[in-house]
């Protein structure tokens, strides 16, 4: 037992997910960052939405700083969703949820691959330190504020 | 543009986003996973969530698998709520995004530590043909049934 290892209103996954755990958002986030989808009429056709709630999710994101908007190519006058460096680095959290869908639903249709070789990646934990890879159950949580110093 | 890499009804992501995804769920595997709370009382302080929907929330969770109920040790009068395999693997899920959330939103008040040494770990790609760390912009997403072969 951790005692009061976090506040609610503090802890960073509960924050995360305010920001992406909406369904919708993470599916648009998904098809941006995988699919490469960066125009309204493609993420609307991939994800079969309502316009309405398309264009709420895509606000949103603009807002929190996840997406930016600028003008298409040779289309000034349509309007791109671009992802920002925030948007981004959402791509771990997405493959990670892939990873465990894929297993304990059934397999998706798509795989991750390094582009460099080809090879299917997971995510995986290593420890610097150690020179090992570590299994998720020997990983704790730990107050930040009293961690301990490396043995 | 990957075209139509995969149907929504189809995707991984989605379907377990379908099981986790919701926040209250998310907050509740969260204190099973990092501060091994296992007891309707012990959720209930932590979160500080209405009963009824702790209630329906941990059902649904037995329901899906993620967790199963057992009697308390010394209180089998009381009843426990304790990971499955299937929810144990979801740490990986949670570490992603507690990351993620930690550098975009403000760090949070927990670490995640390797137990053997106490060295703070965040979610790497290393792949394990190339034996190098791989960076998140290097990974494409693949239709799994036409995926080609390492080169």
């Amino acid at each position: 037992m951790l005692g009061r290892l976090y506040a609610t209103e503090d802890c960073s996954a509960a924050r995360a997910l305010e920001l992406v755990g909406e369904r919708w958002t993470l599916l648009i986030l998904r098809d941006a960052l995988f699919k490469h989808h960066t125009r309204f009429s493609q993420f609307q056709q991939g994800l079969a939405i309502a316009p309405n709630i398309l264009t709420k999710r895509l606000a949103d994101l603009v807002d929190n700083g996840i997406l930016a908007t600028r003008a298409a190519a040779g289309r000034p006058d349509h309007r791109e969703y671009v992802l920002t460096e925030m948007g981004r680095t959402l791509k771990p959290v997405i493959i990670a949820l892939t990873a465990w869908g894929d297993r304990w639903v059934r397999p998706g249709p798509a795989v991750f691959l390094h582009e460099d070789c080809g090879t299917e990646l997971a995510p995986r934990f290593t420890c610097p330190h150690c020179d090992v890879t570590v299994e998720p159950t020997t990983i704790q949580a730990h107050p930040r504020s009293t961690r301990p110093t490396p043995t």
